[in-house]
């Protein structure tokens, strides 16, 4: 296992506790200086869980299986040798041109954002889940820790205050967590999700589902039909673009009621959807908060909000663009990522070595495959002594 | 009013909704230009609610009373005439020199830190109370969010994250609302506080009581002469100094253990004990986060922990000075405040008019007062159009 390479990055792929089972199932495990140094893990805990911990190009010339948090620099996909597993949240989603180019190399390419999620089997797996859980708690956190007031509703002698009205735009596993965490903290939370089967899972967290006007017709006009007979128990119609239009105009308007906005809208590998403008974010109260977990390089939820910083609009709202907030608790993080890993690491070991089936539902799912250049893979094993370089 | 002249202070004394409320009892109400910047607050909300939004040099010579958050800096109390009054947090517990000098020259030195706080009357005016609330909330917000796991329990499918354990050392208002905000977030919240009398209010709040050894003896042999007859109802005895040391050695023992500690014992005016020292501190564990509310120039709870600062020390533990997390609050802070300054307003003005009775239990708690000074208090009133200069 390499240090992460990103600036910022915290998160680590394997915690000792992991190499722990890791070495005690037979395998090497080796580890570059100094990479769990932003998740509170020292090498000195890695070398007492049997690790070797060594510079990062003993770690490439030992690896027959790289573990990664984020797709490693192109120095280091240049070095991966073939018949190496990568392993990681690579970003098969987005631009694939490097992935598909190891592929053709030879190199095992394991994206962990193609995992199909509602396998069962792959739930221990599930990275996007884990990471996008503590994204969601910590956006709670970092959304109370930046409003200058309670959360919870306060009764003094001297006056009350009121709850914070928080509203999560997105419930996705990031957004239910953000849901739960601001229920917890005492505020009256509010969410929202184009879905219209979400409103199910925000109310069962005691929180209320934003209805805009279009929505409460949509639903009237539904139950008729429903009662009718027909599209009984089925979903909505998709929108009309005139209809998606109105919905954006009427929950602009309703976000700017509130005092904390939580964004959690991602798209994998694409431009995440404007869902608060510029205009909504001007319209907002004087001390608002604004979260936005899909900020980046290619933009986010919120109009003005930068990726890694704090803005303070000229209206007096604050922007955080939060891109990476499972970096930001990374002791957490890492340990629930290796946890995910290892279990992949046991979907491809077989008796000690690589077996990579593309058949299995999982493997295929994961393998970023190019012109048939995996085709052989189930034929490709390691020597016995495999080394998990992690 | 005048701004905060202290670095970094956000709070302010009064915020538009109180000032309505004076210029309805028909005070004038002068305020310096951005005083409520820090808050959130702009100078066009503090006019429409009536106040005059003036240089500080004209809040000055307008001013019948000043009010101010902390003790405002050597020129502006040099400025103060005779006869004006001063109301605000001005620390009369401590280094009263300046206070004194003032009481000296005629001015009404009102010291909210000298409230008698046990009368019912008091709660509203109680400002020690509410910035101490907001102190308490905001150091469990503050630790769950420099804290890199998760502060409640956590089950997915790919494992369990235990509760964080947090420890509050001192179970005032402060404490309590730390124990209080912690419980919400779901951690695994102990109390402690040397008054036998708080075990009950921690456990209230859901909290288990730390015990240490001793105090578990003592309990048990207070509980037997109370069965004998003796000491029935009472308070413990108080503990001998190798007690108290005993006492001291088998806490910083427990205080290792927890993933994050609070610690609130502040001595109004004194120097506020060391109740986590660096030996302790080194025997955390790595990840660890210690936020000290006590922090100031002559020391805090905490060996090593800086006012305003979050050091990190080489054992990886995190140690947050936090001397005024109000003032990182200072929407909430400065309302709540605004609240207490204005009941007291009307403890000392009748008719429109000043009238400080030093025979009132709340009047004559609050004023500094030095060799008979502020004898005929009673007789001097400020004349009918008085002028709140918040």
């Amino acid at each position: 296992m390499l240090a992460e390479a990103d600036l910022g990055e915290r998160r680590v792929a394997l915690v000792p506790e992991m190499v722990t089972r890791l070495v005690d199932a037979g395998h090497r495990v080796v580890v570059q200086w100094g990479a769990g140094a932003g998740a509170h893990l020292p090498d000195g805990e890695f070398v007492a869980a049997g690790a070797e911990v060594v510079s990062s190009s003993d770690v490439l010339a030992a690896a027959d299986v790289l573990l990664a948090v984020n797709r490693p620099p192109a120095a280091v996909l240049a070095a991966l040798r073939e018949g190496t597993v990568l392993l990681g949240l690579l970003g098969a989603r987005g631009d694939r041109t490097e992935l598909d180019a190891l592929a053709r190399r030879g190199v095992h390419v394991l994206s962990l954002d193609l995992l199909p999620r509602t396998l069962s089997r792959a739930q221990t797996m599930d990275a996007l889940t884990s990471q996008a859980s503590i994204a969601g708690y910590r956006a709670a956190i970092v959304a109370a820790e930046a409003y200058q007031r309670y959360f919870p509703m306060m009764i003094t002698a001297a006056g009350t205050a009121r709850p914070a009205k928080v509203l999560v735009l997105g419930a996705g596993v990031a957004g239910l967590q953000a849901i739960g965490t601001a229920r917890r903290l005492g505020a009256q939370v509010f969410g929202y999700d184009v879905r219209p089967a979400a409103r199910e899972e925000v109310t069962s967290l005691g929180a209320q589902f934003l209805s805009t006007p279009l929505d409460a017709e949509l639903a009237a006009a539904q139950a008729e039909a429903s009662a009718a007979g027909a599209a009984e128990g089925g979903y909505a119609r998709a929108l009309t673009p005139e209809e998606s239009a109105r919905q954006q105009a009427e929950l602009a308007e309703q976000v700017a009621g509130f005092d904390a906005v939580i964004t959690t809208a991602q798209v994998p590998g694409g431009r995440p959807p404007v869902l608060v403008t510029a205009a909504t974010v001007a319209a907002m109260r004087r001390g608002s908060v604004v979260v936005d977990l899909a900020s980046g390089p290619s933009g986010g939820n919120v109009e003005g909000s930068v990726a890694g910083e704090r803005t303070l609009t000229e209206s007096g709202v604050t922007l955080i663009g939060a891109p990476n907030l499972p970096g930001d608790m990374a002791a957490a993080s890492s340990a629930a990522y290796a946890r995910n890993v290892v279990a992949v690491l046991g979907a491809v070991v077989s008796d000690g070595a690589l077996a990579l089936d593309p058949d299995d539902e999982v493997v295929g799912a994961l393998l970023v495959t190019v012109d048939g250049a995996t085709d052989d893979i189930a034929d490709e094993t390691a020597d016995d002594s495999m080394e998990v370089n992690a």
